[in-house]
């Protein structure tokens, strides 16, 4: 039996069977472009959130999950979980204010601001009647109508996929709800009511590709996992990549299909400890580098492997998950980020995005630290970028006794003037197996400090602690004796090490240099410098600032912001306005080639001494 | 050496290379939106349709063309053909009117009004810069940026294969141009100037698959072909078709490649004929009924195959023509024209939109005779639809001695009250082989006005005309005898035959009175009668009323409209506008269900009857 739901104050009615719950109900209806209830647990009676008031008429006695939720004195006047509460008869319903939804709003960890979720997708629940010879219109010519009359949607389309679909065979009145990402129908459910709509963000880097897992009513991340890109067993760095895409196009697709495998098991993992499915997840974001960008979306590689390092285009590219052999749901599609240019790709514009950099007052800088580091300027707003070749050093390759920032990694070091000793510090305080990015640069800041090492990054071989190294004739340091590792090997840093780091922070000191000497800028002008990337968390920031990687401004100044990439990928998924935002930044974006800048010789030779002082 | 031309009375200028000719460099401009020349015969010289006047500046002399093209008079005058005048220093190019492009009329054969050619797709020439370290932007992005700045196409995207296509190594500045449908760019090309644009139209019919080759520009149709439908290997009625689908996915497939290669072998042949290439033709309409639509977009045939008959979505559908097969220029898409119901397809739309129906004053009846017959009833522009199984009897088949309307067949008759003698030609006038559509309803009203056959279908064993076949004991009447015809054999119209088109006219006839019935109307309010399709173009109207084929009002009410739904095809090709119109008529247009109806069986019963009378 059919009975009326009127839900005040929107002063909206619906007729529903008997014993569907309230909460179903509100799904019914849009109220001004919304739905009119927000249900975080989806309907579960977990959370609380969806609580309302019966004014009139007959509904099922409290459940358990009311009587745990709500008080005594709530539930004498009448308050109910929506989604606990069934309706028996004719009934009125109040929705209070904290129920009725607003915009959601949602704060990203690493961000200190709030957006609106306001997702590319949409979902609209559509009652259909089987097909009869009296009514002869299929399910799918009865959603388009309904959309197009109730809904407001101009000449709504159906994803081909979709539409090829066998529609199971109805009988009488069914309830489907359909997503729609602008006017195209790209998923279907014939369950009611549907499990909630997911997305999937993704920072596909060089060397880690992280994805997150998002609610896209809510906004909130339910997951988050990150595995090594596959890639690397064909070369660690971009360039070697790119070549091997370059020799044959099977070779390219293979490159693709790792990538696309990765992204898969990631997924996998991410919905099987959630218990959700893949026809859950309605669209997805990837921001990367101009390489990985390229490599996944199948775009020719041979401009941008060869100066002047050009990307085949730059603009936001949206496909159908389907074309990659990405398994989501069946209309789901990709947005990848736009590109700035060969070196700056589409997880800067994400960390621009993410960091509000185009907001800041005054003067900022923001550095993405990495293999390549892309730094960006904002002056009033105004954003110039460059790409600094600063090598896998930071990340704890290239280095004598490097490794990654894992357990037993020496991630600090300080020099004790009075017992001149180097003191040092490992991850989880393990025996120390080697020295990670952070580590590295401490220990070469340590040596400076000592004079150990001179400002032009040579080790002082008059003193005692230095050693030659009796087959290379090279001098060395040991910053952790055989007897005290956890390798049984003496740790050390070498000449070698010190040149490494000093070519990385001459990059990054260069790119800083040229992009505030072009906006007629120096260091003391800057009001704020945004670190990013996982290296950039960390770092200490006055190793950096003491060996000259980081301008020498006061330490107030620096804020970290982590993985602002994966967080600008989130925001591109919850915010069509935000995706705007951050396409509006990729186009104006200016871009200074450091190759072609005629200081550039002579600002990176200078750049390669240590600075050598904390003031 | 580079030099400017400069156009009047349009007052816009160009930088062109010396020696370019006046009609290349008026190509790179766009003014109000359009180009500013035409040339129909794509710049061969051959059309004279160019004509510039030359107001200041040095150019070639005449070429032979010209002087061919060109009265010395005009000559003298400075008027020269845009395509064969070279710059050699800065000009000033007066383009006369009839030059100037406005938009561009055209005349569809079997139209008797004019529409604007404004296809889906528009092109423009873009002059780009090979990148270099100094200027590291790909050529897709000046492109993109051009189409932004210059041409006020807000965010372009690029057709994902196209954009995967390795753009060959440029050096230094040169023109391309691209092709965009809506906001996204589908085809490029290098060589300038590119060749002309061509769209491709289709009937799909159950027999027949028509094919037009048209250009863009003009409007022209360059060329046409039509091949027997493979699919009638499995069975010349959609429902054994249907059937065949219904069997297995990989039959399916199977029907849909043998319509995609029929297809390709098509255009592959209007192309050899043009001296055209594949990757001009860039984009295609297909209009078809339900069925075919369905099999050769792949969605599913089921509910389509079984009572109420309801296709599984009647919108308009838009696909890229490589996901169908179909080879036409890298980012073409093919248009489907939107469905009605069951057994009114887009061919019926198409009809409908070609015949202008829908803008008659007063009752118009528009119908589209063949194996299944669409009826539409247009009261004051109020469209209602209806569809009647008349069978395949009009196309000759099921008829005894029944043939196609080729040479040989026996395609009118008439009866000598005089010399008691039925007297008949053949097409072509060769020895007869047997009895067209044409011919056996001219047959059966000629010997209904014999009286030998009575009202009821019967022949009257009486006469002495009338013969008994031995075998079966059924009459029959010869209409060739053996020594005239070319067979060798009697060929005859026998009690069979009648009944079959007895059937078919039952069905027809059905359809009209209910149509009017239900408008609370009848065949004296007609006004107008539109008669479309291949058999409707040979009928004899005067037999078809006489047997109640058709309604009894006076002769210069019907109008022949020849193959409508071929026109709607280009039409819906040519204009966006005009296929605006048609998806508007597809969602208004009222459909009756004649099956449903409760006066169908009696209706049916009534309409057996000859109507014998042309008053």
């Amino acid at each position: 039996m059919s009975v009326c739901v009127e839900f005040q104050p929107i002063g909206r009615r619906v007729d529903v069977q008997e014993h569907m719950t309230v909460l179903d109900a509100a799904r019914l209806i849009v109220f001004q472009d919304q739905k009119i209830m927000t249900a975080p647990c989806g309907g579960r009676g977990q959370c609380g959130r969806c609580r309302i008031r019966l004014l009139e008429g007959t509904v099922n006695e409290p459940t358990e999950s009311e009587t745990k939720l709500l008080s005594a004195d709530e539930l004498n006047q009448g308050v109910r979980l929506a989604c606990q509460t069934e309706v028996l008869g004719p009934v009125k319903i109040e929705i209070p204010p904290e129920s009725l939804v607003g915009k959601q709003n949602l704060q990203l960890e690493g961000l200190d601001y709030e957006i609106e979720v306001e997702p590319a997708s949409r979902r609209y629940v559509i009652s259909t009647e089987a097909p009869a010879i009296h009514h002869p219109v299929s399910t799918w010519q009865q959603i388009v109508r309904e959309l197009e009359s109730e809904h407001n949607v101009e000449n709504p389309t159906i994803d081909m996929e979709l539409l090829r679909q066998e529609i199971p065979k109805e009988h009488g009145r069914q309830l489907t709800t359909v997503t729609l990402q602008d006017r195209e129908i790209i998923n279907r459910f014939d369950v009611f009511p549907a499990p909630r709509s997911l997305g999937l963000a993704v920072d596909l880097g060089t060397t880690k590709i992280a994805a997150f897992l998002v609610d896209l009513e809510s906004g909130d991340t339910i997951g988050s996992e990150a595995r090594m890109n596959p890639q690397i067993a064909y070369g660690e760095d971009l360039m070697s990549r790119l070549a091997y895409c370059r020799e044959s196009a099977s070779q390219s697709r293979q490159m693709q299909a790792l990538v696309v495998d990765s992204l898969n098991k990631l997924l996998a993992n991410l919905l099987s400890k959630t218990g959700a499915g893949i026809q859950q997840v309605e669209h997805a974001v990837i921001v990367g580098n101009s390489a990985m960008h390229h490599i996944l979306v199948g775009l020719p590689v041979h401009a941008l492997a060869r100066s002047p390092y050009v990307p085949a285009a730059t603009l936001p590219i949206e496909v159908k998950s389907r074309s990659l052999g990405l398994n989501l749901a069946t209309g789901a599609s990709v947005y990848f980020a736009p590109l700035i240019a060969g070196f700056v790709g589409g997880d800067h514009v994400a960390m621009i995005a993410a960091s509000r950099i185009f907001e800041c007052e005054g003067v900022t800088l923001g550095l993405d630290i990495g293999t390549n580091t892309e730094i960006v300027l904002a002056v009033e707003g105004r954003l110039t970028s460059c790409s600094c070749a600063s090598g896998p050093a930071f990340e704890g390759a290239h280095i004598h006794h490097g490794m990654r920032a894992v357990e037993g990694a020496v991630s600090s070091t300080t020099w004790s003037e009075e017992e001149q000793k180097l003191h040092y510090r490992t991850i989880a305080d393990a025996p120390a197996l080697g020295l990670c990015g952070s580590g590295v640069i401490d220990a070469v800041a340590s040596l400076a400090e000592a004079r150990i090492v001179n400002h032009m990054g040579l080790f002082d071989r008059s003193r005692s602690e230095v050693r030659i190294d009796e087959k290379t004739g090279h001098p060395e340091y040991v910053i952790v004796p055989e007897e005290k590792s956890g390798t049984g090997h003496d740790i050390t840093l070498t000449q070698k090490d010190i040149v490494a780091i000093q070519l990385a922070k001459a990059a990054i000191s260069t790119g800083t240099r040229l992009l505030l000497s072009e906006a007629g800028l120096n260091k003391d002008d800057v009001d704020k410098i945004i670190i990013a990337g996982a290296f950039g968390s960390n770092i200490n920031v006055e190793s950096a600032v003491f060996l000259g990687l980081l301008p020498n401004v006061p330490l107030e100044r620096f804020q970290n912001v982590g993985n602002a990439a994966g967080t600008g990928a989130r925001l591109m998924l919850l915010s069509t306005r935000e995706r705007q935002v951050a396409e509006k930044i990729a186009k104006t974006v200016g871009y200074l080639e450091l190759a072609a800048h005629p200081k550039f010789s002579q600002t990176f030779a200078k750049a390669l001494e240590f600075v050598g002082s904390h003031s």
